[in-house]
């Protein structure tokens, strides 16, 4: 008889954003005229760039020619793209990443989850709290996290690092030892950042305590101030324990093309073994590497004409971001993050639950965004809005919060 | 101090097509003029029909405008894709499945990969020898697979299913219990079939046993003979013992577009769970979703047009499996396959070991080939051609392969 992987059923309840959409759609099915703005999930609305839609159409035209054929490509993505990353996102910047150790992916999501493959069962696992769920909930699939106490809201073996107003947001190593450690700089979901000394105390912590940090750099081109690492390997140490990964999810406005990529240095081992080599060993084994036309599309991000056009989406969100957080602290609300990230994250008045406050945007302003408490425990009395929306519509939502609390 | 998989260490040498590649690439380096005609790795080399060329480019003009835009999709695919592969695929073969049954992803690489997440790690598992490698790695990895014995080529705790000569290359269900149960037909690497009667015979073990059936489809649009079931779901009692991967890839020229799918049936229970719900999880939580312009270029290939453009590609390459088949066969050489399949398994002459065959053919016929020795010990002694290349290079590959053997 087969057996299950019964920490499957120790998941709780459904994947936090579905829940948000259930409640959109319960909303809308019973006010079909409120129109509904979705400062919620944090998905891009601006169309691919031209650079990107030309090269994606050029790749697909030799896709149908024989010449121009491409069947299997290799499992880590080709030089094409893995070649411009090293040098656009990391040569430039004064860091030294070897193309073979960028393995392209189909996306951020999957690597942070499938990367629980190459450790074993009994490390632990240490999460910021809040927290992007996909960092918790792979770790619970893999049996790291225990078992989920309802009462808390937490794994009774995960290590909860709290990101509250106290710390800033960030927090500092903790004075047990961990084994693996997710950091994300700029923060999903608070918004906050990284400073430099922060992370060196992180690198040095994981160095002296044969630590892996996984470093969550997605969001890493909203970053706006100048001292602000872009990259954990900016960071004296890192290449011996870190993995970073980063998306052209935000960056490009891929999160429907779909593509990705994951940082293991060569210098990286643990129990003598290369973390680099544990994770090619899995990437081939188990994925086939990503579509050539999406290969493709990726590196026309870093052309020239890319480069511009894509920063001239990302400051379009930008603009979006300021727009939130400056309207919202003008109507007294208590607001973080947005200056170097897409988030903005936002203190419920009142002592109000997060859930509480999610439901009297939705009815009130007829705005949709992301309960904190979803992100866990140390979430509770906050909302995430993200500044992905379409201009216009997140002035006019960011406006009827504004009378919303005029009027209370 | 991070503890890694240690099962991944256990894995022997590399990748078998890495290895193959590599002495490729040595005798290629030492004779420069050595034209080598590959029919080792199950590569297409047809390019994408028009069909599909052309959805992609509309798929992709859209996603260059506000309005035709595609962020984050469903993480199972776009109904417009699951509704005619539950159509095409199944219900106009009279097998009714639900497009919530169906899960499109990037490929069955990966699907075959990742669905032992769903299980615990002491199920019993059992594997036809030869045998796609995947299988067996990523349950080694798992750790499903016991100790890995050099000296027999086998793991001690897999079952394995000798798929040889006597049998027809197709196995009966074992004496023992066994839980998980891999199986593709038409095959890879042997190109054997299953009748109805010899997967009913599997079906009623399974149910029978509480098993559960990985049944990998890759290849059933090669099937010629009208009796050969298309997919497991065609057989009575497989809705509550089986999964089906399916693949683009091969069908219509997919293997560097992408997409694949895999079938969970809603009435398949195990340990008390649906697996239709635990495989969504899975995929909610470290999947994505296959990027819009290719779930474009899959649903493209189910158009009149499609479905006429890629049934002809699959002619092209039935005809290679033909001339190689008969080929080698008038050559005096035993060949099993390439009837209902793009896979031919050739005998090595005079007991010949597999690797000593494929360097023999390399170097005097400049013909590539895959060593039947590397899809499990019961392979040795065989070789695999693939039918998957030019037709005018396959041709002229099996005439230097004859002549070969008339100068022996």
């Amino acid at each position: 008889m087969v057996k299950i992987n019964e920490n499957y059923l120790k998941l709780p309840g459904s994947y936090l954003f579905s829940e948000v959409a259930r409640r959109i759609k319960v909303y809308s099915d019973a006010h079909p005229d409120a129109k509904i703005t979705k400062l919620s999930i944090g998905d891009v609305t601006r169309p691919l760039v031209p650079a990107v839609v030309e090269a994606m159409h050029q790749a697909v035209t030799e896709m149908g020619t024989t010449e121009g054929f491409h069947g299997y490509g290799p499992e880590q993505g080709y030089d094409f793209l893995r070649d411009v990353i090293a040098q656009y996102d990391y040569r430039d910047r004064g860091v030294d990443i070897d193309p073979e150790e960028i393995f392209v992916s189909d996306g951020a999501k999957s690597d942070c989850g499938n990367i629980g493959d190459i450790f074993g069962v009994d490390n632990v696992v240490a999460v910021c709290d809040p927290v992007y769920p996909v960092y918790v909930d792979t770790n619970a699939m893999a049996g790291r996290a225990g078992e989920y106490q309802e009462e808390l809201g937490r794994w009774n073996k995960l290590v909860y690092m709290p990101c509250v107003q106290e710390n800033g947001f960030t927090p500092v190593p903790p004075q047990e030892k961990v084994d693996i450690i997710y950091l994300c700089f700029p923060n999903n979901p608070t918004g906050a950042v990284a400073s430099r000394a922060q992370l060196k105390a992180w690198v040095d912590y994981a160095n002296e305590n044969g630590s892996v940090i996984l470093f969550d750099s997605a969001y890493e081109a909203f970053i706006t101030e100048d001292d602000i690492p872009h990259t954990i390997f900016e960071i004296e140490g890192a290449r011996t324990c870190a993995i970073e990964f980063r998306s052209f999810s935000k960056t490009a406005g891929f999160t429907g093309t779909r593509c990705a990529y994951t940082v293991v240095p060569k210098e990286l081992n643990r129990d003598g073994a290369s973390l680099n080599k544990l994770w090619n060993r899995r990437q081939c084994t188990k994925f086939n590497g990503v579509p050539y036309v999406i290969q493709r599309a990726a590196a026309a991000v870093y052309t020239p004409e890319g480069r511009e056009q894509t920063r001239a989406n990302i400051a379009y969100y930008q603009k979006n971001a300021q727009v939130i957080r400056e309207g919202l602290s003008q109507a007294g609300f208590t607001v973080f993050g947005g200056a170097n990230a897409p988030y903005i994250w936002v203190k419920a008045p009142h002592n109000m639950g997060s859930w509480d406050f999610f439901d009297l945007l939705l009815d009130r302003a007829h705005v949709a965004t992301t309960p904190g408490v979803g992100f866990g425990p140390s979430g509770e009395g906050y909302i995430r809005l993200t500044a992905f929306g379409d201009a216009e519509a997140t002035a006019q939502a960011v406006a009827r919060i504004q009378a919303l609390a005029h009027h209370k």
